[in-house]
């Protein structure tokens, strides 16, 4: 589960019903599932018996909701919510999701998780032609492309639509008669669909949110699907069949719950096989292995497991820090005064430690942590990271769309290490991270989209290109120096 | 750490603090990593040269401090601060604590820990003679007693009421011109005294508080011992002689942060030994380990790792529960929908599973964790608690005044074991604990409290007596009937 | 001043500023003054060098800026605000202003006060041509327009699009450069300019707004001009001189602030001129006057002045009532319980009081307060309205669309007067109210819209003139058959 | 009814229901109706077949009781109610009332009005008997002296208690099967008495609070009474017949709502009355009479007939300030910035003002006055106050102990009209007042208390006179100096 002390963040979670008593209250519980994919803003739109109302706030989904009359007025038998990350620059509330349109005739909420590449083009060209934007993010866009397609009806103004965003999207769309679920050629981003004891569908970000609203899985969306639910049932057909699997490896090391599973594949699961082949891959002569709370401890017992090392809890998350407003002023931060982690002295002095953590961003915390376990006395810090070195941005979904905050793009693995007061570092392989999710695909790199890692986009770049390709030059000049 | 699920409550934990600059703040994040001990009420007083200044609130530290001002007109380089666990009936904001007390040329905040087992009997002799009570808690009394107190000075009448309170206490009392702690003739609460970088000293309930704010662990304050500290410094007296150590064994098996350490022994590791001894008292044939989050995670690693069965994450909390104020209806609940744990199925399904817990109280949770794991496919549940069955109730501060609320006390293991679904069910015997804990000191039971296991008290009931003796003869009554 | 207990509602505030620091912070106070127009929602968007920023919330504006944080974002030397009345239906956080547009090379927000007769038209017209919209109100439209333009310019471009819509409007659009304001050809709504010490513009709804910000008031704004305002200064164009002033008369009557000037004639002087005319038209023999606090003080004043009877505090209401979230219950309410106004018992008991209140709506506050005066001992209650009979609803942005909810509409003066409980009833004509304001146009009614009371629209109702037609005929029949 | 522009602060307002449904939810609305007379804390302690629970709180009473759940746990059939202004040093949440007391045998829940002015004395005396004090205002004291009467029962020993606490006193003290309500022997405080149409019976501060919750009145307590309610119904009694009335004047001048009768005389009639009386004592040639709202409101009428100008409308206060939380910075508030008040510039502009306020108290308000109205082109400013100039402290509950705050202890009235800017100033004389409210009782003054504007306190001062005789002396030393 993602902390907030991690600088990598989801954009997105989503979930929708339809055919059941209290889809809104539903709902709620399925987003509050999700809350880990999106801290910053939530929303519920309803159907009832047609009419879409919605309440949407800046916040964790219990704020926005904290007045019980705000999800009672949501009645009906279908919903679709949100819950949002929100990158810079976008944190106004015209940016929470599901976005509402009102037409003369009909009614829209639209919930988008991922990020298109070709945004700005498409921006650009629907301005030219009058149309206008309220948010800054790509979500509005799809809405456009559908109202100004020519064909015949929703559902094939839709597919096009579709068919002219690219990059990374899972779309939840419901109107005043149905429930759409979309998601892009390459899957991108999971999506689910199951069925609630009442008969009524679910489709939602991941599996954890079908098990606490007590749905039984039916199959994970597959790339290029289009999902139709409306009181005929579900209806399951493609808008394109050009399609190739490449689900976002970090859904597996880091974004999702440990107990969803993704294209049968569970993730705490996938995550202790990493840290197995992590142990297998870097071995190191130590006492104890310890994982960074909450997300690395799936990998972490995976190592110790493999080590034949023991595992042990030497590092503590306070479960209030994130209700806490009041921050350590620096004078006393510069004392010792800490919130979030704390390392178990009794564990860990005088011990050589192994510590996990499941993937590396911009490696503040790291050094923050191999620091707190120093200070407690281990005699030295191991630290191993069950994933290769991020060193490339993401297009599709991901907050780093710039290498200048990736660690691993700047400096060496020994620079690193240095960089972290580690006495040691090391990092899972590629294989490694696809041996271990075992996804049993044709596609390359075992239907995983590695690009992070290795800068092999499985789609063109489009808006992002230029940029990208300027980026990657000024970094090899700079690594060609020995900057 | 304490969790929402188990109904069982420590009624407290206490920072103190003089001699260095931002005392109120240091007190915030030294509550902050006691916030385990008591989620339902909080406060701070603030000496500033010789004025208090107290601000109390109900809830959780950082909802009573929400708003900044208020913890920014708490100045001064002393302080004292109060998280609490509100029992039935004590829900009023007058049972926040600490308790200020304003004379015509004094003042004083008291804060406390523990449970007096001689209150009523005290109490009915301060009204007789015009005492008046505030709130309906133990708390006031001391401060009766030491104005009360013939002696000479102030210290002399806080030691002569110390000796005239009994049970379980720790105390902290600010005054104009000091800070005094003082602990009962048993020590059945946890407090410990550091220092600070800037040369101040504090008092709290547990090390990691002292870890929190980077203050340097002096010694654990002992059964009867009086501190006095002020601008001269620590001085560390006694108000008796006649102690003997019982420290709340439920301290090391649930109540404190496993980074803590009490008596020199890390909760964490306690907690894994016992794990450990649970294994070889009480070993079944089974494919994997998984611990009850958060609380019974050390043991369960204790448990695989003497098992040589693999640890598993097969139960997730999800951390935002605490937050949500939207419960599922019953409909929804029976529906399948559930806000708190979830079983990992790709974990669980089709395994024999261990399952640990900490302790059994009323064995609510027990049976809808055991019911968790059979619907995600477990193909057994192995229930294995490292700790023996609590039987008797605690009157030192533990908030289990009666037998009624315990199930041990109401039903055999075997019972218990249907009562919950379970396929077998296990506990560590009371040996095994003290084993595990391994204090090195010459008292009864390694220097642990066990009464809750075994009724042994260490001290008188005084108040209690007549009503427990009455409350055992029923339930002999009752199990010689064979209800 | 408006009170929730009146069913008439304003839709909006707006105040714009150019040129000044704490441009937000100005703004903030701007709305403050201007609250009256409008409680369910605020926003402000500033505009800081080119980059605009928004805050918006439901509620009162001191509630979407509780925390200071929100406020002290917004910086930047522009700003445009709006607080809002929501209408039945609109409550969603998609209809709170500044409506905020974001395009590659741009960004626009836009506040608008009124009601588009031609909206449904124009939505239709441009969906048709592939536009969406988010909200269901109609403010978004003139964007739509002006981004439809075929016109060289930004300015053109609006000009273009002021001349297509239809109805009453005031509009504030802040863009990245610049602040535009613009009125319909009637000028429906008021709207005034002024200048700041600091040589900033403001454009805000009432001359309240500029008293309170210490600015200088300039001019009303005239049906049919365009004012821009930028680094450059103040510049006042047209974008029609088609015009004819038609300037609401609810203005005058209740909604605008008694400090006020509209088109140089003082609100409450107005008002109290209304009462005089009343008390002439509709003398009565009685003993006190007493007004409905707070909107109709004025006019009792008059009232009591030009009869020479006494005018008396023979209501109070409490200044509390707005923040109560907690009412009476049906049965404390048939016990009497009552929480906004009451009357004085030492001022009416035994009297014969004339009660003037400045219109009727739905009548149910009307009956209310007959009977609160009898039960406080009046011996007669003479009910005088300080305006004519409201018969016919408003397209011009006063929340009465239908005439189902004008009691006026449904019942002849003696139906009324009875269903009031009142012992007389007697309203202010149509010139008395003309005159009583003294505009010194050439227009038809004085410059006033009068519509309302005598159903002569100033313009086409375009939209809404077919359901009118056939409300109208109903009404007709209904009468004729002597319902 | 006082506003936040005055420095001068009743203490409390009280209410108190006995033998009725809802009894919670009835204090409610009467605390709703006393607000006026305390607005920084407020709480309810209720009485459910014995049991008495509480919910207090810092800030309004709907800020307090925001949360409905609070108010829907105070069940019974009785409760009484506080609504407190806190003075400086008290703002704690241990001031909030009721007061809650715990015995053994018995629960007390007090509600106090006044001051005591032999406190300190009571106090140490008690303190020096082992008495503890939580709070630091007076009113735990009378808890004591009921606890330590040697009477032989309760009602005996609240009488003693009674006649050893001096000063202004309204006491509600809610037992487990009373209700008691006492005035202390002048009657400083108003307290009324009133019966609900269920049959139950109400003691509360104003009359306008019995008719809020429906209640008929019964009479006025009268000094030196005791009231017992309990289900055999109302009993009066009386604790001592050493009794002169002497009711606090300012109630009549500004502290009660105008809807209020006091010994029969109705609040808003007295202050018209005083109004007229001031226009013939100090008459002016001018063109109108403009009062400063709200409550000059009636005094301001009442000067406006009696000399036969026009009252106006010449100040306008923002009914939503009160919500405020951002102020206009000093900036700001130089570029003429300002929240509360408006002046009427239609109104006044070339006008010479008669301007009407019904008491100064450090004069900062009148000069902000006077100067809002001369920007707004007032030609002339006559300040005429409707109480003589209030020159000595009180010491029966109005937050004027010192006369370092009272601009008329310190200046002469020219001095006082050249402060505030004003034309001229002239103040109602001591006999306008006396007369004017019109007491029908042979005490001095009318019954009325006047220390504040002649220093003849109807009780010796206690512990006060020291402090008092020195103030005078430098008062004096001062005034013969000509500083």
């Amino acid at each position: 589960m993602p902390t907030e002390v991690k600088g990598l963040n989801e954009e997105c979670g989503l979930f929708g019903v339809w055919g059941t008593p209290d889809a809104a209250q539903i709902t709620y519980f399925g987003l509050h599932a999700l809350q880990h994919r999106g801290q910053e803003g939530a929303g519920i739109t309803a159907n009832d018996h047609g009419d879409l109302q919605s309440q949407r706030g800046l916040g964790l989904l219990a704020d926005v909701f904290r007045d019980p009359a705000r999800l009672a007025r949501l009645t009906g038998e279908a919903a679709v919510g949100h819950v949002r990350y929100a990158t810079a620059g976008n944190h106004g509330v015209e940016n929470i999701q599901p976005l509402e349109f009102n037409f003369s005739d009909s009614q829209f909420a639209l919930a988008h998780n991922g990020n298109l590449t070709n945004a700005v083009t498409l921006r650009r060209n629907l301005e030219q032609n009058g149309a206008i934007f309220h948010a800054s993010s790509d979500s509005e866009i799809l809405m456009h492309l559908i109202r100004r397609s020519p064909a015949a009806n929703l559902t094939d103004q839709l597919k096009d639509a579709l068919r002219q965003v690219h990059g990374g999207f899972a779309y939840l769309l419901l109107t005043n008669d149905r429930l759409f679920a979309a998601l892009d050629p390459n899957g991108f981003r999971p999506l689910v669909v199951g069925k609630l004891p009442t008969g009524g569908y679910v489709v939602c970000s991941e599996t954890c949110a079908l098990d606490t609203v007590g749905a039984t899985f039916i199959q994970d969306v597959h790339p290029g699907e289009l999902l139709t639910i409306d009181d005929n049932g579900l209806k399951i057909d493609h808008y394109t069949t050009d399609t190739q699997l490449a689900i976002c490896s970090m859904e597996y090391i880091y974004f999702a719950r440990p107990d969803s599973d993704i294209y049968g594949v569970n993730v705490h699961s996938a995550r202790k096989r990493m840290g197995a082949a992590l142990a297998h891959e870097q071995p190191v002569d130590a006492d104890i292995v310890v994982g960074v709370p909450n997300s690395s401890l799936s990998a972490a017992t995976g190592y110790a497991e493999a080590s034949g090392l023991p595992y042990e809890m030497g590092l503590i998350k306070n479960q209030y820090s994130s209700r806490t407003f009041i921050q350590p002023t620096q004078v006393l931060r510069e004392q010792g005064v800490r919130m979030k982690l704390s390392a178990v002295k009794g564990v860990v002095a005088g011990k050589r430690v192994v510590l996990i953590d499941d993937s590396i961003v911009r490696g503040t915390t790291s050094r923050r942590i191999v620091k707190l376990l120093k200070d407690a006395g281990a005699k030295a810090v191991h630290l191993r990271i069950a994933s290769p070195p991020l060193r490339f941005p993401c297009f599709y979904g991901i907050d780093i769309q710039t290498t200048k905050e990736l660690i691993a793009a700047q400096q060496t693995i020994p620079e690193m290490c240095q960089t972290f007061g580690a006495d040691s570092l090391g990092f899972l392989s590629e294989q490694g991270v696809i041996d271990a999710v075992g996804l049993k695909v044709g596609a390359p790199y075992g239907g995983l989209c590695m690009a992070y890692f290795n800068g092999d986009y499985p789609t063109p770049l489009y808006d992002y290109q230029a940029e990208y390709d300027e980026e990657q030059r000024q970094l090899q000049a700079k690594q060609s120096r020995g900057d």
